[in-house]
This record gives C-alpha cells, structure tokens and sequence, in this order.
C-alpha cells in the first residue's frame, strides 16, 4: 500500500463535514481531580449513528466514482460500522448490503435496517461473514468497505483527532480506543502529520490484547475467542492498521474488564453521558494509571455511545430481567 | 408572602453566577422528528451536583447575612437539593445539616458526605424529618432552606428559564417536571416577568398527581403513597409554589409511569445523555401528545441526571442483579 498522510485526511475531512457532526470537547473538573491532569474528551458518542465509524464510513462512500457507488458498498460487521455505512449509503443515494450473522442481536438488526441497509444474514461462524460478504463483491461489483482496515476509512477515521486538536489545542497525550485500529491509525496519521509532540496511546482490553501481542511480535496474531464487553473492540488488525500502528504509535496499554466498567460508570456518574463501554478503555487506561499523565492535557477519544439498556429500563418498571445483559456480537 | 418579580430572579442570577454552570441547550433532530416539532433541551443534568436544584440551593445560602450564615443551614431531604445544599454551604464555609431518615439508600448518604453535609438520621416516619429539621432550628439558630417553598430557593430556579430564553430565543412553550414546584414556579415567574409569549407547562406522574388535584381544587392537596420512579417529584406543593402555579401556570399534564421509562430510555439513545427519571416527565409529555407542540418550538428542562447505575454496572460483568432496582426515596 501506499500509506496515507495528512493531505488525505484533510481532504477526507472536507468531503465528510456536510454530513457529520462536529463534536464537542468536554472537560471534567472531577474526573481531573481524579487524575491529577487535565482530561479532555472528544464526544464521538454524539456523533450521527453514535459513533466515530459514521467518518470513515462515509469517506468511504463519498471517495468512490458515480460508477463505483451505483454498483453499491457492501460489509460484514453487526456493529456500529454497519449502521455507519447503510447511513452513508443513503446519503449517496447508493445501496449499502450488509452481510450480518443470523444470530445477530435484533436490536442491531433494527439499527441497520433504520439506516436502510440492505441485510444479509450468514451463518453464524468465524468465516462466513467474510465469504459470505466477497460473494456479494463478485456478484454485484459492489465495493467492500472494511470496517478498519479500508484506507478511506482510516483517513475518514483520522479527522476526530483533527479536529480534537484544532479545538483542545495542547494536548501532550492522546489516547484510542483499539479494536481493528482504524481509529488509532487515523489518529497516528494525523498526529504524525501535523508534526505534533503528542504521543499517540492505543488502548485495548486485555480480553482481546492481539493488537498489543502482535505489535510485540512483529506480525499479526489474530484475536482468539476475544472475551470481553467492550464489544468494539474484539476484531484484530489488518494490515493496514498493523503497519501503521508498529511505525507511528508510541505505546499500546491493556484494561481489565473491571477496570472498564468503573471507567464507564465513572462517565456516566461525573459528565452524565453515554458511552459504549469501547469508549470508557482509553478512560480506564488514565484512571487506573497504565500511563502516567500527572499535570498533562489528556485527550481521550470517546467512541461511541451505543448501548443497550433495554433490561435496565424494563427493570426500572418492576419487570425483572430476564437474564444478565448479553455480551453483544463483534462490533466489526 | 410578597411574591417575587423577575428582578428577584436576575438578581439571584448575578448571586449565583460564579458558583454554577451555565448549562449548554441541546437539540436531536431524531426526536424533532419524532414529534414533529422543534424541540430544544436546556440540560441541568450537567449541572454542578447533576441537577437545577444547585441554582436554588446557592440562592438561598448566598442571600444571607454573614450573621445568620454563621449560624449554618438545615433541611430535610434526601434526595439533590441536600447535595445541592451541602455543596453550596461549603462554597460560603459554613455548615449544612441535613435531616435524612435512618433508612436512607446508602448512595444518597454518601453524595451528601462528598460535600461535606453533616446528616441527622430520623426516623422514616413521614412528620419526623420535618420535626427533626425545625428542633435544629431551635436549638442551633440556623436557617431551614425548604426544598421547593423557599422564596429564594424558588427565584434561584428561576435563573434556568432566563438562561434558556436568552439561548433559544423563539420558544413557544416550556415543560418542566413538577413535584414541589419550585423549579415551575421560578420558570413560571421568569417568563410572566418577562413578558414572554411562552406556555408555561407543568408535567406530573399520573402516579403523584397533587399538584395537578390541588390547582383543580383551589387548595393544597398533599401527595399521599406517591408511587412513581420519578423520585424527584414525589413531594407535594406549598404555600408558595402552590399559588405562583395557580396564579402563572397555563396547564398541568400528567403522565404514566411507562410514558416516563419510555421517554428516559429516548433520551439515552437518542441524545446519549444522562438524564434521571423527574427529567424524562416533560420529554414523555411531548412524545405522547399531553400537549399540541405541533411545528412548534418547545422548550423542556431537563432538570438532572443523577440515577443509580451501580446493579446496571454490575450486571456487565456478570453479576447478576440482587433485585429490581429499588425505587428510592423521595428527593425532597
């Protein structure tokens, strides 16, 4: 490949701005008591779709020829993703297909549907959402758009930190959540381009650390049987993400899931938003000190804000739940 | 009573400044779409103590003389307006005492302790926090802030409404929660001071419906058992509140207890903010038609966003939930 730069999120950045949200840049006084450092948050949960993914999906979409677009984009992912690209799609006017496994939660089926993406469902093993996903490419000649790997998504995906420092200004530090690495490398594109001294942290549950082992050893180790409830993060790198990740990032950290549900609940508690528990790891990660950031301008990506509280709402109304929450599908 | 006059509420305002947040106007064009109107969120959920009741709370501190402020302040509650008391009794250094009932959920004791409230337990007898608060007075000399009937807690609500109008310009109606009126009163008070064309509206639980019972029947009904997850609003109404409702208020609308869960789990998803209960009433009084809002701008406060999460939390990581949530006590 040829590595993408900062030209290309800045012109990523200019052909997404009609139909993204600028988010905002919140600060907690208690939260940097907490930290001894001043944290900065860049609120993708505000984001259309209620995450980050809605900015590469739609460089994606946004990058191809009339000719391209009009055969559609296709994907396997039940995630964020997902929903992000039948939006984008729609935006296009195009059609986006989605191969989704028959399992999948019908709370994220109903999201891509809303979206107007066109599913279909494969059987529910390892592989088959990836067949399932190139037979459609050879049938229709519709575009794959990968959910972290593809370049326009990484571009698309390097303009949160674009933005976050055109507005937080100094920041000494930023940290990513890390899954597939879409996000990290976008951030790492950007941060590198602009010839920032800012170090740039990838943060990843130690459930699903393959991005941390695999950066250790030179090539990639997929994620095996990943167990952990930040369901954005249970993909492994490409390659891609993997070279971009081992030549432009400074250091990869590992959470613990109760390290994650405390970040979580501490966002929710102190700045009262709603964030997906992908979004509290680089959280847990300044909390619980696996970076030292006393006295620093902390900027923390949050994600996304896609949860599902049917069972605490219904809990609410006296109906007991009928069973511990559900640890989701892959987010793609 | 001498009524209080806008004056008294732009003066409250320029007292309470520089201890409050000047809280942010949200929108979502998925719930303007929903309901067919422009609606604009004024979020004291982002508060300082995560509700409006801070406003009040600093009003009423802050409007006494250094005499009877050395002699500290009291109240019976235990729901935000404690916290909210607590919080701005430190900011002036003096003390606040806090009457809670022995039975008091353990997380409400510990808000109040965080900043720095020194609680009397009674006994959860329903005259006894009442007793308790007034034998304080007595002996100690110092001044009981009632939650809701305090003259100057009531102008210091008032400062959300003059906020939100000075933001959002154009509103054609404004909701708030309803429980002991101190925050309908204020607002009530803002907008006929102003001169506004604004539909003042209070939203009530159908299941602690007194103030809506009482302004029909010309005189204070008090709420008895009220039964509703809106822990904010199970109070009843006083002298004060009672007559600036009567007197400035254009409707009172009541909703159901699922209309509240459904409006709150709307709020979540849609905005990904943190709201409790008492906040979600006037969302569920829009989004199920108590009220014409049709092409309208309309104004809703959302009044706080502190909710228990902690068996929510728990349940991520597999442990299963002790019980349904507890519906708690009243927030005073």
């Amino acid at each position: 490949m040829e590595r993408p730069n900062l030209r290309d999120v800045r012109e990523a950045h200019d052909r997404i701005r009609p139909y993204i949200h600028r988010t905002p840049v919140l600060t907690s006084a208690s939260i940097n008591a907490m930290v001894g450092a001043r944290a900065l948050f860049k609120c993708e949960n505000f984001q259309k779709v209620g995450a980050f993914k809605f900015r590469g999906a739609t460089n994606a979409v946004f990058s191809l020829s009339d000719e391209e677009a009009n055969r559609g984009v296709v994907t396997h992912s039940s995630g964020n993703h997902a929903a992000a690209l039948a939006l984008a799609a729609r935006n296009r006017g195009i059609s986006a297909r989605i191969v989704m496994p028959s399992n999948a939660p019908s709370v994220k089926i109903a999201a891509v549907e809303g979206y107007g993406g066109n599913i279909t469902f494969c059987e529910p093993k390892p592989l088959a959402r990836e067949e399932a996903a190139d037979l459609i490419v050879k049938e229709t000649g519709s575009t794959l758009v990968h959910p972290s790997n593809d370049l326009s998504v990484i571009t698309g995906q390097g303009t949160v930190a674009l933005e976050f420092i055109e507005t937080a200004g100094d920041l000494d530090v930023i940290l990513t959540p890390l899954g597939g690495g879409g996000l990290l490398s976008g951030t790492a594109l950007t941060v590198r381009g602009l010839g920032a001294k800012i170090k740039v942290v990838g943060c990843e549950p130690k459930n699903a650390d393959d991005a941390y082992r695999s950066i250790r050893a030179g090539r990639i180790l997929p994620s095996v049987n990943p167990d952990t409830i930040a369901d954005g993060l249970r993909t492994s790198l490409g390659d891609n993400t993997f070279s971009i990740i081992r030549d432009l990032v400074d250091d990869i950290v590992l959470v613990s899931e109760e390290e994650i549900v405390a970040a979580m609940q501490t966002i929710f508690q102190r700045m009262k938003i709603v964030v997906e528990p992908s979004s509290a790891v680089p959280v847990a990660a300044v909390l619980f000190e696996k970076i030292r950031v006393t006295d620093k301008n902390v900027g923390i990506i949050l994600s996304g804000g896609n949860v599902d509280f049917s069972q605490f709402f219904q809990g609410m109304l006296g109906n007991p739940p009928p069973q511990t929450p559900r640890k989701n599908d892959s987010n793609g």
